[in-house]
């Protein structure tokens, strides 16, 4: 099919970013829980059913929203030939978001909205949470090929052993989510690859 | 104040049971998506008041139907000596619990209800999820009287790096939640506390 109506084209993709703009706003100013549909349609000059054309709820706005934040994959962890630093840095940065005050509340709405709609938690798992374990695996096999890791080790349970106590004390509320748990984490994550 | 109505309070009691009861029954029939406070209240013979007087919402209500399931704390692990035998047990538990089809739905709906009603959340943890780690907690200290789990570690920690990769799985569904997952996640962290 040959694109004989580029300008539609184009003004749909300046609707979608002012939309997506506007979603992130919004959150910043009123909070995800006060941020409505109506509201970002609003702010972003469009009618509420050109959101609704494209997306079927507030929380896949603002999950592309965050995407749009965030690009696709976080491409290659630091390769520093230690993986104990490298790993540090990349889960310092993950309590950082994660306690980010602008953006926790919704962080955490996309992370309930998800149970309810297997459609975003399927984008969620493959633009996000894949990609991004997928990193660190690859960090984790360069760090095996240096010695530094052992082998008799799945990889794809590693990762998840290594994010998993931050989601948990995160989402569940079990204490604080700060640096210093992040590098007792480490220390028995490390400690359990060792050897 | 002397009770000079005591009727009422078992006629109170009677109802409490009831309710929870059908809580559990209709969950089960129809799953929790599709249960609401009014089913509950006419399958318990009981006005919907009834239930609102006593719990601000349905995932109130399904929370202390579970507690009255599975009743307060777990009591203590076993302790046979072998603490990856005694963890092991526990944790294949877990696994089945998290997979059971009966309540999957509804401990998944519970997880994501807690992040909006704090006063639930505080429930959660001070009535379920401190006292299943400090269950562990008090396991692994024994262990470490024992001489099988090294000292320098901050068990409060510990037991997050043990549940956290259950629940990161379970609730982002990144994987299968089964035995071998839980099997690989020990020896991990047996490991990591060896030593």
């Amino acid at each position: 099919m040959t694109d004989k109506a580029p300008d539609p084209t184009r003004r749909n993709e300046r609707s979608r970013q002012a939309i997506l703009a506007a979603a992130i706003e919004l959150i910043k100013e009123v909070g995800y829980a006060r941020v409505s549909v109506e509201a970002i349609a609003a702010r972003a000059g469009v009618g509420k059913q050109t959101i609704y054309r494209w997306w079927p709820s507030k929380a896949a706005v603002v999950f592309d929203a965050f995407l749009a934040l965030n690009p696709a994959a976080p491409g290659e962890l630091p390769d520093t030939g230690d993986i104990v630093a490298d790993l540090r840095l990349v889960l310092h940065a993950t309590v950082a978001e994660f306690n980010d005050p602008d953006f926790e509340a919704a962080y955490r709405a996309l992370n309930t909205d998800v149970q309810d709609d297997p459609a975003l938690g399927e984008r969620m798992r493959e633009q996000v949470l894949r990609p991004t374990l997928a990193t660190v695996k690859r960090r984790l096999a360069a760090a095996q090929e240096a010695g530094q890791v052992r082998r008799d080790v799945d990889l794809d349970v590693v990762v998840e052993v290594l994010y998993g106590p931050f989601y948990y004390r995160w989402l569940l509320r079990t204490g604080e989510l700060t640096t210093g748990y992040a590098d007792d984490v480490l220390t028995l994550f490390v400690r359990a690859l060792s050897g």
